[in-house]
């Protein structure tokens, strides 16, 4: 029996809640937000959907955090969207100030939980909330990205996406890398099958679709949400399915988060990266360094921000 | 091995989609909608859900009407929504319209298809495509408003809503009617379990919640979504789950649409009017008499429109 | 949440447990049978299911009726299996006299109780338990026969069964009775698409197959036990089916059990009955009264041999 | 839409067939045994069971191994089980023999299909039918080890099951290992958390339970049923859950079969053998060199035979 609750409950966040709860993996949910009404309003969605599907799940929408209490996970897409004319900066400091003040505030209340971090940007955003809460954090990491390269794969090569493995690891965005060694169709490597489709394509493909989504739909919900349920999924049922969710690893002393390929269930780990070929290995340490000296750079401005 | 036709894709009809799609219950779907580039990039966000499932469902978006072939299914929440200052009728004429188009269009190229409406005044549109398809048509109806009625007891007598049965019939929207005779609790009737709670609060509950849900979240999606989708399921799985649906009844020589409780399956029927209370009964035909009159009144100023 | 009770964990009582417990429809489940050991092994194969499908349902086994409290639903297969040479009466008393037993212990420890009988003579185990316990009781009745209806006729006329609806009522067993009137193959009646397929081969079949199964496998299970756990199913998610089961109801004072297409939910009902045509009608009326005459000379032998 | 091949449906043949097919992961199942009319009759009551489900998969029962054509998948559970008095190699020579003929009469059939064994010896049947089939062949190795061990703990130290984790290694059967350094409670090391329950204690129960469940229930059915269900939805799905099965590696120049924790979807790899503490990993490579010390004398003992 397992509680969750959704920090944030806008388009993303929604979709999240739904999949989440509609899939019968949450005994008792906590629907938070700060805009008056919205989570008792959805609340009353929820349950007119719970209502058709037989599914009994406590469900409670809330404007205040005092109400998230004793929750086993929680998920966190709260924060401010990336507008036209913003640097990638002022983002992380805006998110990140919202981040500190949940780092203090929801720890006390639940002990003991695992914190999901879906508020971009995602990795770094996971880094502050546990360098501040002190709290185990994933971030849902290149999950998303990976499910993106499959199904192009899969589209593209007219092979079912059930025959498609490979993982996308790194941070999350545009400097994602795919692990090509781990890309397989119907069991073959990706070299193999190919057919012409190029590695460029694809891996452009996995990193301007988001951008095409939002063009046109606004927002990329349908495709996170789904895939982001399937986390927690994994994590509830105890699968013990592979993702590529970012975990923290200490780097010259900070937690940093960066994705690559690791079991999760009640437990989340071991990493595949001791099988994965140097190559790899590589991109992925250098993707640790990269986080680092963009994220320590972002945090001092941070710190700074704070102080004053 | 299902085909399913999504005819628009404006928030509900994504809703619908995903969550019939996603439940694994058809084998093909075809996204249609006239906005430029939405059904395709909605087909992207989709493969990536369905990637994650390991479901290899073909998914095409399309803003062809050409492309909707050999469906079994065809889900039509496409049209206009009610805006401020517009009036019911002028709201009918513009939608019966576009079914017109529809009924002229689809019907060819779909030998055998099964219509369900979504499209507002729904019973109405539902009238109005089969009248003008020749093509049986059923209207989602009450079944909306049955899971309302359902979820709010449950909420109030603090039961949880699988013990919750009863169901609401006649014109889908403000004239529906609580067939009170049908509503228990674990079986018992409502008057011995209501401990203060009346009839009244109930019936306000229904009539005015949608109202509340569009004022703050912009529309409901995720209710009527996964309610649909499990009218749906039950076609397609023929699990004969007993629903608040309007199939087609001849009256004063037109085709009208009223819910009623129905077995919902490979066939749809026979319905439960006969196993229902007089007074039930009653309130029923009155809301076949008054569809009827308000209908044909609209139907005739639409008759006028396109002659001219 | 609920609690199931399995009463009697043999071949058919094991396949129940197992598919109803695996649906994930159980949050705490009571294996019983008087086999000593029996309970707690058959506890420990399913915990290690369970570990695989990550659910946490608590199942507990026993050889005590004592352990058997606060069940919500009570299954009830126990009893001996007719034996060569063995009269339908002889086994209706042996079996009674266990019903009777059962009617005195479990009502107590467990207060609102539904009961689900299996145990054959089924219908009439149903009727001598509900006079007994004073309990509400349903027999599982023709579901299972209906169930081998349809897929008979979709075996024979090439389409998938889920296009095929239509009900088997009467009295479980030799006597049950095809209500032809709800066969219809995708919508449309038997006798239109039945391509040279009779009624009596379709009869034939629903009434000699559990023959031949038994014959060659030693029991049947997989069928029924898939069939009944759907039945629980629909009443702990309250789905409403229609499924055709048997409802008490009171013919010359005395309590019998007779299938009819009635819906299966929170509550059970209303009947189908209102809605069949009259021949259908009068040929479970007939059923109703043969099975009262069976029944009635059979209580009376038991009635006798007790007082002894 | 995958096909899926039963060989041989004995008990636990059925209830692996049963378990996928009505999990809905197969559009096509061939259930072949030699037994006459065992595949037949048990077609039909799979077929009553899908009838109630909703479920249309093509289901065909037969006694003639040329009517297993052009399956994805086969899973193999035909041989004869261990009698009293037999030796081990008595078992391996008698179900050796079967294999051989399976591999010399399903690979024309069936190109490109995996092979999962489940036949006993389990290891040691997998590497001969690899080796006389040249097919990629897994064997369910130790994976229900691994559920009987999470199960245990969650048991006696009263946690939820999907809060256990941990994995059997090793060859199946008296010889497997526990990989202790994986087994965790809600993420902890096991030591941390076992209050006063023994490694050997754990380690007993494993070893012991099948033959407890044999002699009290006749074999073990529902948890290996289940289990290996499982492995085949994680293909079929490519759900990439980590499981503990063994895959082919060569030793000495010939194929054995060991269980190591490995990704299992549409590809089957990477293991996690390297992300292992060198304990563990001598431990597996220990079992590998008994395995194929072995398998070694079996094997050619077996070639003395056929050669005669």
């Amino acid at each position: 029996m397992v509680k969750v609750a959704f920090i944030g409950i806008g388009k993303i966040g929604q979709t999240i809640a739904y999949s989440t709860i509609l899939d019968g993996l949450v005994s008792e949910a906590i629907l938070y937000d700060i805009i008056p009404e919205l989570p008792e309003k959805f609340e009353h969605e929820l349950r007119h959907a719970l209502a058709s599907r037989g599914i009994s799940t406590e469900v409670i929408g809330t404007n205040s955090l005092d109400d998230v209490n004793n929750a086993d996970i929680i998920i966190i897409t709260a924060g401010k969207p990336r507008k036209a004319g913003m640097s990638r900066r002022d983002l992380f400091v805006d998110n990140a100030k919202i981040m500190i003040d949940f780092a203090n505030k929801l720890p006390p209340r639940n002990p003991g939980a695992l914190y999901i971090m879906v508020t971009n940007p995602v990795d770094m955003m996971a880094s502050v909330f546990m360098r501040f809460s002190k709290q185990y954090t994933i971030s849902t990491g290149d999950q998303v990205e990976t499910m993106r390269l499959r199904s192009y794969i899969a589209k593209r090569l007219k092979v079912p996406v059930n025959r498609v493995t490979g993982y996308v690891g790194g941070e999350h965005g545009e400097d994602a890398v795919v692990l090509w060694s781990t890309v397989k169709v119907n069991g073959k490597p990706f070299e193999e099958v190919a057919k012409g489709l190029t590695k460029e394509e694809v891996e452009n493909y996995v990193k301007s679709i988001p951008g095409e989504i939002i063009r046109v739909m606004g927002g990329t919900t349908w495709g996170p949400g789904t895939i982001i349920k399937d986390i927690v999924r994994s994590i509830v049922l105890n699968e013990g399915r592979v993702m590529s969710i970012a975990t923290p690893r200490v780097y010259e002393g900070e937690i940093v988060h960066i994705s690559v390929p690791i079991v999760v269930g009640a437990d989340i780990g071991p990493s595949l990266e001791a099988a994965l070929p140097e190559a790899d290995r590589q991109r992925l340490n250098k993707a640790v360094e990269d986080f680092y000296r963009v994220y320590k750079e972002n945090l001092d401005h941070l710190l700074q921000t704070i102080k004053q």
